[in-house]
């Protein structure tokens, strides 16, 4: 069950650098990648910077609509992630072919993936960076959070298809966001 | 043991989204940071795309010297790492204050940090991005790893010194970097 989260929530999700799902759709036809190059570039409202390159078929569909959707998934949905980062657009429709669960998002065309312990709705806000880096600046204008999964333990991407899970939880008494 | 480290590898450290410490000298002082804003932009020569706020003591280093280093730590460095991130090198020499272990850099004034696991010596490369979002582009020159610590578990940041430590990893068959 996808819950409301606050937008000045949003960086714990993402700072800690997890393997995300982008989604988009263009002419109805929704897509969806696997990406690891993102960080976030403010708290509030929460800017993040990706980098999409041209040779993935969801490049134009961002460009084009400037909008998707940054789902993030658990170790449960590690080897979906997988199977969405070695398929292309081009050739198959992602979700009819692994069968994902979606729903329609309320700000953008793009879906959430409801399997994923949270979506955010986002705007491309700026293309300066682009046509030299790839570069995409997103505002997260909505973001959804699904409270029924516990302990949501993410993935992070060392290349080739080997991740590190999140193991432990390390709490440190730290003034900073 | 800190031993040369292709170019080519460094995404692989990035990628997974680990805080690191981000080293500075200006003018013999050497000063350093814990950040968890930044992300791999292209593999070879290896760019990375960091935020360092204009709050931080080292972002008037980084954009006088156009150059850093960024160690990554293991979760033994955990303490360290908060300690750093909650003192600021306006008021305090953090190398001196912490005891932190570090030694010169082949290409940068900037120190490596010898208990981190890996170092990476960077050049500022562009800072178009600097005025609007504090974003630096850094192209890694040299890279360093220390292959005597077996099994690193970096850590990932979700807010105010809680951490998810990496836990177990997981092997996938894909054909992606």
């Amino acid at each position: 069950m996808l819950r409301d989260l606050q937008l000045s929530q949003v960086y714990k999700l993402i700072e800690p650098g997890p393997v995300v799902l982008l989604t988009t759709a263009q002419k109805e036809c929704p897509n969806v990648m696997a990406m690891s190059w993102h960080m976030m570039m403010e708290f509030n409202p929460p800017l993040i910077g990706c980098i999409v390159s041209r040779a993935n078929h969801s490049f134009a569909a961002l460009s084009k609509t400037r909008e998707c959707v940054i789902a993030i998934p658990t170790v449960e949905l590690a080897s979906q992630v997988v199977k969405i980062g070695n398929m292309t657009g081009s050739e198959v429709n992602k979700f009819e072919a692994l069968g994902l669960a979606s729903k329609p998002a309320a700000k953008v065309a793009a879906p959430l993936l409801t399997d994923c312990y949270a979506n955010l709705e986002c705007k491309v806000t700026d293309t300066t960076f682009v046509r030299k880096y790839n570069l995409f600046v997103l505002e997260v204008v909505k973001a959804w959070i699904d409270h029924a999964k516990k302990g949501p333990k993410t993935i992070h991407h060392k290349g080739f298809g080997t991740f590190a899970v999140d193991g432990e939880s390390l709490r440190l008494r730290s003034k900073k966001p």
